[in-house]
């Protein structure tokens, strides 16, 4: 019997649940998979939605994974700049065999140098911050570039976490989750990409996110001044 | 200022994690919901996939909700025939605006006398069992029947919370929020049904579960027998 599969989602305070839920659903249904959810220390870290979450290994104690996973929100833009989780994640994709992330967890990555030179993708209202870090933005639910595979936002991370098993484990394994998951989605609405959302829809969601916008774009300054 | 919306969703040992993150982080995007956890007591419950997981509030504690939402897994299996939980829900049901589920939790709803007379969906697998709680069963993704509301499978919790907060909010809140989680799906795989999954897919998955489905089976029998 082979050893298991070391699976470690990263978590941080105000990190959107859904990102990570999503994928951990999906991890944890994987026959002999280990799957962690690492932060700094073993305390609850608070999520973007009512959720406190707790986190199952420390940084310190962590075994080298075979999938590092990041995931996003508001939280990422605190990480970017975070020296102890940039290093983490440094030292984990040495020896991963996949380095990935949902949403703006590639903001994450991009800031700890692991996405210079690749395609990849992210939240549609982050897209235009991955090439401070090297990387190519990539506008698909789910982009693998060689051993890096990231999922755009939220809802996203299904989509990438099933390719990332077919990719890991293989076809039929990741079939077998989908249809465990009854993954068949039918929204009640076309209203998921600003491609397809109303145009008020779309004009009033970006006026929202403008000042966060503002702020991010500081942060992702000060965290490619760094990378250099 | 009208009072906020009160939104709640139960939490039990071994719930499937994704079949209430999901409609989770829809809630909590709501403007001015307020979402609770709830649990007998305030104690950290287990779920079916690594994640502890950490109520806001107690039964006891909990005031009238608006919506009450229960989501499915492997726990809801005791929770048909959990006297404590049974009789929350039916009192939460009087005077609550939506009675609501993801996946088996129509069972436990059932159980509780809530879907007598009414159509509800569930996961795949758990179909069958809906007609002992005198429940219609219903292969749609999501089920409206009157202030009924229920959602299919796991991943269904997603097109069930957008559908609900068009009916409790309006279509422009639930466009809102799709395009925040970015839900526009696009499935790797073709797998996510039973009508559309390889064959051998779902040979191997019915042969899986068949044990648990005679458990389940039983402890359906039970409730049913004390529902009358």
């Amino acid at each position: 019997m082979s050893a298991p599969l070391q699976i470690g989602l990263v978590l941080f305070p105000k990190v959107t649940q859904l990102d990570f839920t999503g994928p951990l659903q999906v991890f944890s249904s994987v026959p002999g998979a280990q799957v962690h959810l690492i932060w700094k220390r073993i305390e609850p870290v608070s999520s973007d939605s009512v959720m406190m979450l707790t986190p199952t290994i420390a940084f310190a104690d962590c075994p080298q994974l075979d999938v590092i996973c990041v995931p996003g929100g508001f939280g990422t833009d605190d990480m970017i700049n975070d020296e102890e989780m940039l290093a983490f994640l440094k030292q984990q994709a040495e020896g991963a065999k996949f380095v990935t992330s949902v949403c703006t967890g590639s903001l994450v990555l991009g800031a700890a140098g692991l996405l210079k030179g690749y395609r990849a993708a992210t939240h549609w209202t982050a897209m235009d911050f991955l090439s401070a870090f090297g990387a190519t933005p990539t506008r698909t639910r789910v982009c693998v570039d060689r051993n890096r595979v990231t999922g755009g936002g939220v809802t996203a991370g299904i989509d990438f976490a099933l390719t990332l098993v077919s990719l890991l484990v293989d076809r039929r394994t990741a079939e077998a989750i989908q249809l465990r998951l009854e993954y068949n989605p039918a929204p009640p609405f076309n209203s998921g990409s600003p491609d397809t959302a109303p145009p008020e829809i779309l004009a009033l969601m970006k006026e929202r996110i403008a000042p966060a916008q503002i702020r991010r774009g500081e942060m992702i300054n000060r965290a490619a001044a760094r990378l250099g």
